[in-house]
């Protein structure tokens, strides 16, 4: 059994990025044993091209949390190793931003209403209106960004608004709007968006159209995290469906819709869990 | 592109079972030629084996509909033909049926609200209570029929309601009761039903635990029609989902809930676009 | 049970192609029933943006052809259609063409010695001599037409002795040389290139590469028609294979390798069993 | 990049199995960092249910490999471990046997001689020909072994050979005969079946048949270490294909022979790779 549930609260999860060299996973894993902890899950990978190491641990509720911390701390004072404790008590404040495709905010909304992602919704917000009433069925607060004549005042709205929720994690469920740079780059490693393709197939607009220019077998669907790069950054998911002639543009955007929002609740599912490491533009997924 | 879009109300559908024979085609596509029509798209199928002929038809609004169907009215007479006209103006009413697990439950609901499953819920009704407050969400009905000292009256019960509400589909999303025969028979092939396996393996209960034990590697769902035998009926959809050594029992049951939605959702879609065909206990799907 | 099997040599297959319009499917289907045949299967596709028709028909061996073929004819005369007989007990002759990746070449050549694929292989040829062993392991001929200063000069080469072969079906089993354009056209809907990327993903060469490069969580592969586009032509068949961050370049080809070989002998099978109409840059499929 | 790559013999691989307990992870790194090696890679499962820790390293070449394996032995005598070292310079010896069937054997031989499988394929056995002249192509020994009147002659045959040749790995690749219980017991975690159907669905003979018959829309194919139990042994790999109404039982046939040689090769595969650990009846698959 995985140790980790999503609502486990004694399980300790930790994360640890460094650069690789002899010694290390006897170097954490005695100072967890030291501190009286069992290790009940190791995900660990050495990239050989880049020399990076990234593990992720699970530590069960009989370790001295402090004392383990402690060491982990003079581990990071004489190796190039950076480390954090989630904390499994607290529980991740996520917005959602969307436009008018509703498929995904719906799914994010009625999966963590019935408790399936352990996170608390801390807001829907979109430039248009389609998901308001959903919002409101779902007791969450909404906010309208409608972009007027100048984009960057909404822009500004939005970073704004971000600012002032603070939460852990802000998920684009079809938003469809370009981010600015800045906005990508504040929110780093936590900002995912769903893409309507297999990236790098079909980045941009239209993908669906697209797909069917093409004359695909497959569509799909990709989780990402944000980067100012559109439709660049690290990969978390993926997923596809098979198509075929009989299928076309808005067949393509129905099979999509239900590939996206299994792709985006599964990137979200393993982010809230810490099972994502970052490592250049690429992810490690501890699952 | 498909012909019939969910919501494109010029198509005319057409469903026909016959014992095969020569010239079936031809008789069939000449009734349509002769009102006028166009056949936009057609699904064929002869079993060999057993000699049954299915058939499903769109064609264009330019037909003269009463020609047509009266010329299949003679056909019928003439041959071992039977054939369904489906009114694409008519919205079916569909009854969803629940337990305790609410993410099949909750996935139609809102897959409804969005407009994405075009259909009219008509209801929900449960032996528990745990879906009362998703409904209300959803404005919709709910009826809590629980079991008490003698299952027969509740069974009795839900006969009633469902006869009184007279929907055009029922969907036991999780619905954990064995049906009567009765019930099963008075619904033949309006009743769908979701197993959490890949039947025939797994039927019955707990089929989650029982692949842990088994040690699989890949679960899956079935979406079939509900029949007198315990899991039995026709198979409509499946769909799997990979697991590992790393999966208890319940990761598997989340990993599980992911894959019953969406084979679910599909079986339901199909049944509503009249793209599903009963032959003896098999299902022809013309998608 | 479809009713063509690989060596059913009893089953007459009809291939149809025209621009869409009332009655084709009745006349078609009325010239068969008029020679005494019965129509065991139907695929057809009207394609509602360019307004083609695709029709693929098999008829049981009951039908008296000469007298079918004749009202084919007729039919070609008054509308605009045109059409193929596809005789069934003619065995295709098939060249395979690769470089020095052999899992393509080595599937293609067993599956065609166990009988799996009903083909003739005539021969293997290559810019390498990798694959020479093997072909002598299964009795076929190889040639080895290596590049010189002048490549033209191969290409020459290339393209007379798929002259003198004159196979039916021209395969590109991980052949790693661009064609010319005049070699592409010359062989048109007859010649077959296995990609190792989910085109349009990665098009061109070192996809794999690539794929690793970007993070990427699925890679696939790609049957298609070689058109004078790189990569470009219509789509017969695509697949994929999950990969994780543990993956290397290696290990993409590898997997790679897998997919690819089951890729390209599904569209090879396709293919012989004329399955594959094209219409533009897209295929219709009927299988 | 996944550090050990086939052919990469510098790479020392070990195994673990244990009663769980705090400090493992610790104690075994600990052992690899004072002889001077880095851990390049970990996988690791404890079971919460059984209380089985698992565990798979790779070790760089730097490690001094005599003073590494003493430790471990030292580990052995005060805690309740097993432990393995896998010599990476040892090419596996592989026993092949079938019977009329052919996609699996053919795959098996053609991997092994295009270097895809990094193994020695010592010879097939089987109790029909047909298999004969495949082998023959690929320069590999083949041994008849016909059933006559009494079936225990050719078993105590089968298990004569078996133990003058004296393999790593025996392969049953559609070998369709059930073994004495003898035999399963003596080859116990080096014996890996190929069952044409996704278990538990579907155990023993005509399982395409009867997935037919039930009319099911999945089919698969399951890789599993050989156990007394017909069908019964630890899984290792299992994968599906999709079907539909129009696939007879020779399509099924003829779509599982692609499964099964896929699912089967990576069996072999990540055997002979030694990410394989069995704990009960259940497998940790470190890929």
């Amino acid at each position: 059994m995985r140790a980790q549930q999503h609502n486990d609260t004694s399980v300790q999860v930790l994360s640890f990025r460094a650069s690789d060299g002899p010694g290390l996973v006897a170097a954490i894993a005695d100072a967890v044993a030291a501190a009286g902890g069992n290790i009940l899950d190791v995900g660990q990978h050495s990239d050989v091209e880049t020399g990076l190491f990234a593990c992720r641990l699970e530590v069960d509720a009989a370790v001295d949390l402090e004392a383990m911390k402690a060491s982990f701390d003079e581990l990071a004072a004489t190796r190039s190793i950076s480390w954090e404790h989630h904390d499994a008590e607290e529980r991740a404040r996520v917005v959602l931003a969307c436009s008018r495709s509703l498929p995904c905010v719906s799914d994010l909304l009625t999966r963590s209403a019935i408790g399936e992602l352990d996170c608390e919704i801390a807001g829907v917000v979109s430039d248009k209106t389609d998901a308001a009433e959903l919002a409101e069925r779902f007791d969450v607060p909404f906010w309208h960004l409608p972009v007027g004549e100048d984009r960057s005042t909404q822009e500004h709205q939005l970073g704004e608004l971000l600012e002032s929720l603070d939460p852990d994690l802000v998920v684009l469920a079809r938003y469809m709007r370009v981010l600015p740079a800045g906005l990508a780059e504040r929110w780093e490693n936590r900002m995912i968006n769903i893409h309507h393709a297999l990236l790098p197939a079909f980045a941009g607009a239209a993908a669906r159209a697209r797909a069917y220019e093409r004359g695909v077998k497959i569509i799909g669907a990709t989780a990402h995290y944000v980067t100012p790069e559109l439709d660049g950054g690290p990969i978390i998911t993926q997923d596809v469906v098979r198509i075929t002639h009989r299928d076309g543009v808005e067949d393509l955007v129905r099979a999509g819709d239900d590939v996206e929002r299994t792709v985006l609740a599964s990137a979200v599912r393993l982010h809230l869990e810490h099972r994502v490491i970052v490592f250049g533009n690429r992810t490690c997924i501890f699952d």
